[in-house]
């Protein structure tokens, strides 16, 4: 593909020799010859000027660079569009392995594949164009859309609903028990909650590797449209995720609470249960939130705050050996602060 | 069944009409004719007016409540009860899969489900009524004790023993090498401690998905009776923990740490190695335990302190900025605290 | 083995009778009579009196002892070296199942363990002496090399590339899709950055239980020689870590970011994204690194700094109460500092 007809298709600007033939894409240090390379973080631009690459995407022009450029306003975005042209995802081909398990009342819809080793329980409906890799379990009564993509070694337990155009990535498990249990002072007796509510997922969702899902104790979990998750979150049974949000990876989210949409976690962050967070709201890293949250905004800390009130007190926090040293003349001699 | 016949079997008192047949159990906006809901969390009280349920389940009596009410001492308990009989686990019909692996000498008890793709290594016991879904590996010289269910994609490492009704989830892994490694300065090379202890899991455990517990170095890493463990814990190898604890999501328990009967452990809590956690503490959610905790009573912060000291400080940090202002007008002027 | 053999194997100091003849290692309080038991931690000191072990192993002479000793400068060195002689690891004997599936064009060195219902993908070379667990997916073009050990339930995708007597434990993830997304503003849609890099595991690497190393987008994620990760760990899409070092339970690496040789990240650290972490670096537990850190040496908190640093402020907050009464002694009456 030509420069001149990426910078065509994808809408950009095009500075320099069009002509340039690209035959793939890559990182500004192990690009070669043929090859587009990118700017998306301005941190690595003191890079491109060594890069063997052909040509460059970026979101304005870098003056002093000699190589081509194809400027755009949402280089990201672009870059997104060509790695999926270059690189088409490489999926097995359609075929139901005599490997796998079939059981009994199940359906599947046109150019599925199962693979060897993957069992499927009664009662289960199997959209058109689904991946199911080797190892994976998915028990009775279950739905999976078309187009889902559910790698290896995944368990889906009974009764879940997955919706079309899913990624489920390995060892993810959806469906597991809620952690629920009634203690009886009466009798000095542990009784387990049993879990027998269900996991909806709804279309275009990703879930991470080694992510849990549990289900409803009654009732749904349910992750709403385009939200996409990381590796090894948590997420409680009756949760309630909206749409478009990114949970981040090792995030954990207590029983009962609902997320709003267009929300991100980021990585780590705990939130209690039983409570709301609203819409287009973002959370920093590790902070925990165990109150509900309204405004849309960021938030940060333990208990979570709006992010400029944390900020502020980290600043302070960061200055106490200075408060200390003040208290200290403010009193005379060591300050009556003991050591 | 009738709510008088509920109400005396549970022993709860009776408000309204008994004569209401009940078929289900359903949350309070869920709820349709002919369900009980059920009200053990306060914060959903105002959600009961509009309720469809023909009946609620409830710690005291609702004033102005137009559907009959069925009040008890303990009604999470009652909940719990009424659930095991209007939903019981439905799980599959015994039988032992010839696409499961039974390796030579291992004995299986009697009404057993081994599901396909499912490996039990030589010389491994499995009581009577035991459950291994498919895709679950069991390996060599392990005692799986009566009425235990383990589910798929579950992995339990050689010469482990898990008691009877214990309830293990996918993904969860039993057994793994424990983190031990010597650094020789003198030879400036790392070496492995070989792991070759076992895992003792005891009677009515439960195991969350995706959580690993690691075998002893020598001797064993010990989980106790009753106790309950949520999805993606780590415990270390050779810790030990008591009877009857609860230990939520995310936890991590660092090598050989003892963990006394009926504590808590709140999600994401992180313990230190080598320390004693002592019975009927509890630790608060994202805490990070240092040193050993021996009196009972609940502890909160990294590092851990009891509750009330840990919330004294949080409310001070959050003055800090009050703080700075009176230092500034102590000092006069801008108080020559730098900005 | 005669205690005096093994002081002279080991380039011990031999206190005590010589002719003890030594079956096993255990530790103090399980050890019987023929046992070496150990004191690599000073904390255990006092149990030593009361062992039924014939010997001890130590790192200094232990006073008013009855049993005899074998005093080295590392102890817990040789104590490594003494399990691997005395419990050697007990691995399936070389056989490839015909329960498994190994597509096209896989080529597999002499001696390995391929186990029943695991799965080699096609073009995928397999070294000697590998030894691949029960339920393992290996995808296509991967290369495992010589002496490696791979447990159940563990999942590589394609073209992951594992070096020479690498340890994979149960149900870790290698090669999953990194975490990347494009919002375009202009089209209010989000695309997802496909993930067509790979994985690298290089000789001597061990990873633990159910953690996930995501591929690179474009280019590899990299774990260097010799390092040991624990269970449950996250790193990120073209993450790179350099050689021996220790990743401790429930960290979690962001994408992209580069760590040296010879560091330490404790239980639950996260690190940010597009930073670097130099080499000898050590973060505490629980920390967060949001920037890049060149400087050898111990770091702690969050966002993380010099240990001392940390120290002191810590020290300094629970210190607050006592600040409070000094300012509302300065201030006369109740110091004007509101409650």
């Amino acid at each position: 593909m030509k420069l001149e007809e990426i910078a065509k298709e994808y809408n950009c600007k095009l500075v320099g020799d069009g002509n340039v033939e690209i035959e793939g894409i890559s990182e500004i240090h192990r690009a070669k010859k043929g090859d587009l390379t990118f700017l998306t973080n301005p941190k690595y631009k003191r890079f491109l000027k060594e890069t063997k690459a052909s040509a460059v995407l970026t979101g304005s022009v870098i003056e002093g660079l000699k190589i081509p450029q194809v400027v755009c306003e949402e280089p990201y975005v672009v870059f997104a569009k060509l790695l999926q042209r270059f690189y088409p995802e490489n999926l097995p081909k359609p075929e139901i392995s005599e490997r796998a398990t079939i059981s009994q009342n199940v359906k599947i819809g046109k150019e599925c594949y199962i693979g060897d080793f993957s069992y499927i329980g009664e009662g289960t409906e199997i959209g058109s164009n689904v991946f199911i890799f080797p190892g994976t379990f998915i028990g009775r009564n279950c739905k999976i859309g078309d187009g889902t993509v559910i790698f290896s070694n995944v368990t889906i337990y009974d009764n879940s609903e997955i919706g079309k155009f899913v990624r489920i990535h390995s060892g993810a498990v959806i469906g597991s028990d809620g952690f629920g249990y009634a203690f009886s002072k009466k009798e000095g007796k542990i009784y387990k909650i049993p879990q027998v509510g269900r996991v909806v997922i709804e279309d275009f969702v990703e879930i991470g590797a080694n992510t849990t899902i549990d289900r409803g104790t009654l009732g749904e979990t349910v992750i709403g449209e385009g939200t996409k998750i990381d590796n090894l979150v948590q997420i409680g049974h009756n949760v309630k995720i909206g749409k478009y949000c990114f949970i981040v990876s090792q995030v954990g989210i207590s029983g009962s609470t609902k997320i709003g949409d267009f929300v991100t976690l980021a990585g780590k962050v705990g939130v209690a249960g039983h409570i709301e967070i609203g819409n287009n709201i973002t959370v920093a890293a590790k902070s925990g939130v165990t109150k509900s949250l309204k405004e849309p905004g960021v938030y940060a800390g333990f208990p979570a705050k709006p992010y400029r009130e944390w900020r502020k007190l980290q600043v302070l926090i960061d200055r106490l050996p200075e408060v200390y040293e003040k208290i200290k003349k403010l009193l005379g001699g060591n300050g009556g602060v003991s050591r």
